[in-house]
């Protein structure tokens, strides 16, 4: 094994204070390989000066939160972002002026201005985006983007059925409709033409090349997600479950560390998954 | 065995043309312990004067369909009739008239005159009145109610999905209304009040006790229900799958067979099953 | 609401440094009708001393683990026993002699001997005795013995599958074998001769009656458990699913509230529930 | 649309007595695409000189089965073969002393030196050999190969679970060898010293890379199979379920059709489909 690949990757989190952020950090103090070195939260969030370890749940670390993006940005070989879309932009145009580190970016909700941003930045660092970080649902869209182009729609009639938990107000949730744009894409179709999203009391046959969509709310759920293929004698169904928020953590930093040795670009998780043909 | 036991069931079928009439009668063919006597048809029904072999898809019978209801109850032990609302009363006043034989009314979209006249026949015959035959789904029903009584709907939330083939136009299926209105009425709710048929894009959060429904359309599902009882940290499912609409008319078989040995009443599948507590 | 119903319970717990005492002590920290009031670990215990909220990780007690169990059952107005056989019995002996308070016994793995310290015991206090906490659970067990009752078995196949985290060694689990019992009861067969734990390469036909078994293994599954009943034509599914083991913790707490309101006597978790017929 | 594609495929059927042969000779007679040329049997066969819509369940075509296996090919576009390994061999070589015509070989259970006559008559006609003419088999197949590729053997255990009916006396499955060969290959592991059949009362942890099977005997099921990668932390499902055996009868029919047009060689079904890479 090489030196480089040896090297313990410090790793600087902003969002430190969200959900996501505190699992993390929680998994980078677990790993032998990760080093937390910085935490940024708001100026004016509650947990400003708190030690990263009462944050992530974790013994104390010795490292206090802090407001300095620049910082956190001095003391990292990777930063990872899962704070809020303006805090990312400016994040971004920070990055483009110092030319590193390599920046993820998992904020969800980012206008065409923030996005326009990580393009800049990506142009002389490499920047991964990215609205959810787990192995098995991005496998999942591509598996089902690869059974909707090998199974004809004449023949399959493709549904997407998704369960959350109680307190998710919005449906379908984004990884449905980005299991159905694959697969839609894959057909050859325009998903806005074909979705479904109810289904009235009376209503008419099933148009071939649609792609229904029903959400399940209930209980604790963290997310399940199941795209059925009915055709009249069989059915492929192909389904992802998250039983916990970690693989989201873990799938950030295992995205980040693909990202250090990656030239600059703007990359997405199919990059580090070998999925773009 | 008692000369009572294999005493050969002679069955009329009305409705022999339709879909399930069909079933019925094949089945009523194959089977040792049963003798299909009649088939009556509308009188102005294209099959008029077939052989019911023809319409059974089985070898020949001999007989011929016609449109005498007085003869098919003349010539049978029991009826099962699967034929339209209207003439459905108008059998079961024949019934009341002549007093008997048993009469299966397996009739869908009855109104109040005709639950009337099955009513009257019901105080001189035993006569059941079921618009679900399946043995199955009749379970499914009654462990689903028994868990919304065991369950408390302060910890699970009820979620009820449906799949059929992608002809079937109405939705939710009257099945799963019938799981859901069990559900509720164990746990002393009114389903109309509670009873969700579609999210929102942005919605809130799930009420306690809420009830919702999922319909899933494609390919040539016969007929899939499943009632999830989702709670924080487990979860439940009960799920009834309907592999042949055989099922349909081997329910309606034997519901006949107990419905002979009973004293004159109305009777639901439930009574078959001894469901009723 | 009457004054009985507010009260705070006053728990000790017995077994207090294992994976389930710790669940539980958090879960009793965190709801306001309870109050932690000892912890009791072996005398050789590394966790001797240390504060209860450290095993719970929750935030500090004031509260050390002891090896007292007549402290415990003096200071507190019922006791949950997670602890291991010996102990459990002995700790069954002392409630004997004191005459309380109410004891729910957890422990799995109990000798002849140890049952019999129970039964004693209950001769004068309320104990509970079950090996599995989980509403659900139980309920699964119930339904499936109910769904056996109903669902011939000439007809009906049944086949149990569970599934559980690859460092699991046994096979089938506990409570797969509970489903079982529960439905071999329900239509009267012995489970030790119906039961098939393996399929050869080349096997024969199922015998009817059977009651087959399916143990899947891997990732971190806590525990999922699946009664399918299989028909010619349909199947039923019961299929109970614990996504965290707080459902254990939280199913002990509730089984030992209602504990608390009965006379004395041997009970188990059907009892909480109402399920005994 | 050319006159080549709307040309009727003539086709000759060998096996045309067996379960299989009869409903592709139903599908043929149903499709506008495809005649039906001639169904040959054994000599000794009590179907011999019966109509070939009495085998199919259709109406009469007014063709007899017979044992001449070159009248079929001198009638036909496309020869499907569905007998037995000594008639398939002795065909191929006809094939290939006539060179042609195109030759769908769907018997299992062929010895070497019937592979060998197959290979031969492949170097001079359009041969197509399969085992199971599903699509939506053939695709779940490849598609676990990929989630092997892509997920970690590490991170992610590999069960497979399958359902049949209850006279299936063997298991597993043959087809889910078939994906545990296309799993296990994926992630560069030999099946037969990573495959788990059975699960003892007291085994061990699980192995990093093992591939576990699990069969599930019950009812009328036609076939299910499920590949489950389990993470500690999520899941992801591929499942199949076959309801109807006219899909091993389409798939056949489609393989053929496709096989008109190719060169001489030996295929297989990933051909068809285009999942060779």
């Amino acid at each position: 094994m090489s030196a480089a690949q040896v090297r313990v990757l410090k790793i600087a989190v902003l969002g430190a204070s969200g959900r996501l952020g505190r699992l993390i950090m929680a998994e980078i103090v677990r790993r032998p390989d990760m080093e937390l070195v910085a935490g940024v939260v708001r100026h004016d969030s509650v947990m400003l000066g708190a030690d990263l370890g009462e944050l992530a749940g974790t013994s104390l670390t010795g490292i206090e939160t802090s407001v300095s993006m620049r910082d956190a940005a001095d003391a990292a070989d990777l930063v990872i972002d899962v704070s809020a879309p303006q805090a990312s932009a400016a994040f971004a145009r920070q990055i483009t002026e110092r030319g590193g580190p390599p920046f993820v970016c998992g904020v969800t909700g980012l206008g065409e201005d923030d996005v326009a941003a990580l393009k800049e930045a990506a142009a002389s660092v490499p920047v991964l985006y990215a609205r959810n970080f787990s192995l098995g649902a991005a496998v999942t869209r591509w598996l089902a983007g690869e059974a909707a182009r090998l199974l004809p729609a004449e023949q399959f009639d493709l549904e997407i059925v998704e369960t959350h938990h109680r307190r998710k107000a919005d449906a379908p949730s984004g990884t449905a409709l980005a299991i159905g744009e694959a697969a839609a894409e894959a057909r050859g179709l325009d998903l806005s033409s074909q979705a479904i999203f109810e289904r009235p009391r009376q209503g008419s046959a099933r148009p071939v090349g649609a792609i229904g969509f029903s959400a399940v709310r209930g209980g604790g759920a963290i997310g399940e997600h199941s795209a059925l293929f009915l055709g009249a004698f069989e059915e492929l169904e192909i389904r992802h479950r998250a039983n916990d928020r970690f693989i989201f953590a873990r799938g950030a930093l295992e995205a980040g560390k693909w990202l250090t040795a990656q030239a600059p670009g703007l990359y997405g998780i199919e990059d580090v998954l070998g999925l773009t043909s």
